[in-house]
């Protein structure tokens, strides 16, 4: 029977968990210079918390795809397959909570879909939300915070932003009927995927006209400045979700100020239903990686529906997409190392005084790895090169007697022989 | 309906996760200095890799505790139990692999067991192996870099030492027979639990006479200096297991020296019964936490059952218990915080200005947070109590003016005007 991995789950080797750790490091960092706080809960929920139940403007899909399972006690589990509805539990069971409640979660997520290229069943979220704070400048802050992660992980993005009570605003100009402004939304988003002709046929569905269709999509083509855009807007909404849509996106601009990697583009539209204000979409430029890198967007309702509704519970969010992040960054030559390790110590004869010096050197702060099974020199060096490890230390009877052991520099093949002092200097660098 | 939680998991809220990370850092911190690399498994696995079809010496108990779920497909899946069956399946997958193989992995494990003080069914594991390496250099390496974890933590503990073989060894001098020992000395590791005369008791099933059990357990009460213990057993001990594991504790002390914190303790057996040699088991000292820290050991023949029995990977691990090392550091008073920001601005009608102000202190590496609902000072000085931010700066219009922003020392109520260079320059030191 072959050894294998469950279908859709992957396997992270330390050439990419190494990268993986660094990302979320410095994502992690970000977070919390914006005073964001971690969350963790668990990964087995209550399936009744995840199901439609309780959630207004649940992603069917999601529920779909739950992998469900029981306890000893029979009792309905289910994997999370997102963070947002977890935060929500949260909050609902901590009614005494700080407002606003800003908090911050990696974690992975579990959907029971289809496997194709770059979808997998379980995989890992990285979402920061503010709960509590109804003004812009929560979606402000989040935009500012965006903008500092692109540029901790040295990444040439941008940020599309729009506002789903604008769209709203075009769709009562246009006299669609509210009760289909959900589903009309989701349609329009579709767009790249399904192209002009698959809008048209399933906004035809909803029993919008193919030359309504047309208007709405000729409308929402509009482009130019951030500034420019809403101009031309205004002159042509004048409903009331539209002028708050507009007013929201002013204000917004007005608090960011001039940032050339935030763009208004109001046919965006974010799929979940669940987006009350304004949404946005992150994608690297310059990069073959064409999927979002991150996206999110205000849900003022989602969360009070798990606090019985009977509380304000207004909340902006934005998640990170790991996957698309990496491959970004991997296209632009990151370098994927097997080990962590700065320096290898080969002892010739000589391990109890190698394994002082491997220590003296962990004691430094350096992270040094060590052989433990008296391989040859020239096996310890491949061993140390295939591992990417970038420098050795040779160390004989003869570096022992004068206390000059021989650093190896293993791209350039450069020998020197050096005191500690000075291989722990050149390398704390 | 009300909202729960699933039976034996639990959120951590940000004054508990604040402290887990810093926990986990410094260990990752540790394991990387000692040249480890992380691995990431998925949490999901297929039935068949985790049951005992494979795994030699699987621990029954774990599989009976498995959560076990379907795919889409049918297929029978299951939440890992631990991280050891995860390194043996990937270490089986990758015939490649350069060896030693030196991994730590940090990650949740699940055990649908019964709900006990301080037992969950979603619980952390902090994992750190080397595969391929026979020599007791590799438990030596372990031991010191348990030793640095212990320093890192701030922890006072101790770390006990025995061997698998030295228990055979004892076992043998009272012939019993071999096909007994695994079940003998899982027995005889439960004398803490089940007293003395459950272990005359259990012993007895397997037709050990009460007279012999006396003569073990007194054997196993030997006390004093790790060499003197050694120096006792050598003169009663001349059967083979029992000098191999006689020679290989010799061995493993003459290379960590003078460790005052490591203690042979013959009595220490570890309850799994796929330990071939060596074990191990850490306890705070000076603390109320009395059950273990760590644990491990050597296992040199599981991971080579998952290979097909084809190749000789030995193996030696420990494994950290997050959960016992984060109560003996909360009975020692570590701070729970529940912000991560170091300082709180509270804009009085100067937003704009103030938001200018926290990004220019996150951009100098602080992590700073800003009132973004307009609220009145004494509200937003109660939030940053609340949350335990050390300090506020308050900005209003005259502070502005003058370019001086009033810090206020939350803990002392301390207040003092100076500039945002005077600012940064006193919170990052």
């Amino acid at each position: 029977m072959p050894i294998e991995l469950a279908r859709g789950v992957r396997d992270f080797p330390p050439e990419e968990k190494i990268i993986r750790d660094a990302v979320i490091g410095r994502i992690k960092t970000v977070f919390e210079k914006y005073g964001y706080a971690p969350l963790e809960t668990p990964i087995i929920e209550r399936y009744e918390t995840l199901s439609a139940k309780f959630g207004a403007g649940m992603e069917s899909d999601a529920l779909k795809e739950t992998f469900r399972l029981k306890d000893q006690g029979g009792r309905d589990l289910a994997l999370r397959f997102d963070l947002t509805v977890p935060l929500a539990r949260y909050v609902a069971m901590h009614p005494t909570l700080k407002m606003p409640f800003k908090r911050y979660q990696i974690g992975n997520v579990y959907r029971d879909g289809p496997i194709k290229l770059g979808r997998y069943r379980e995989f890992l979220q990285c979402d920061v939300d503010i709960v509590g704070c109804k003004a812009v400048t929560a979606e402000a802050e989040l935009i500012l915070l965006t903008l500092e992660v692109y540029r901790a992980l040295g990444l040439e993005a941008i940020l599309l932003v729009n506002s789903r009570k604008l769209l709203q605003g075009i769709l009562d100009l246009f006299e669609i009927k509210p009760k289909l402004h959900n589903e009309a939304i989701t349609i329009l988003d579709k767009i790249d995927k399904i192209g002009m002709a698959g809008v048209e046929t399933d906004l035809a569905e909803l029993g919008i006209e193919k030359k309504t269709t047309k208007k709405i999509t000729d409308l929402l083509d509009i482009r130019g400045t951030n500034k420019k855009i809403l101009e031309q807007l205004k002159k042509k909404i004048d409903n009331e979700h539209g002028k708050e849509g507009i007013e929201e996106l002013e204000e917004l601009f007005s608090i960011l100020g001039d940032q050339k990697d935030v763009k208004l583009d109001i046919s965006l539209a974010r799929g979940l239903s669940y987006y009350t204000g304004i949404v946005f979409e992150g994608y690297a430029t310059k990069s073959k990686i064409k999927s979002s890198i991150c996206g999110g967007g205000r849900y003022d309702d989602m969360i009070g529906s798990y606090a019985g509704g009977k509380k304000d519970l207004p909340a902006v969010g934005i998640s990170f997409g790991i996957e698309p992040i990496i491959e970004a960054l991997k296209l632009k030559g990151i370098k994927q190392l097997k080990s962590v390790a700065q320096i290898y110590v080969v002892p010739i004869n000589t391990f109890p005084q190698c394994l002082e010096i491997v220590q003296d050197l962990r004691h430094a702060g350096l992270r040094a790895d060590i052989d433990l099974m008296g391989k040859s020199i020239s096996k310890n060096l491949d061993y140390a090169n295939a591992l990417g490890i970038p420098y050795t230390l040779i160390v004989g009877e003869e570096e022992i007697r004068q206390n000059l052991p021989k650093l190896k520099n293993m791209k350039t093949g450069k020998e020197e022989h050096m005191t500690l002092a000075a291989v722990k200097a050149k390398l704390l660098k």
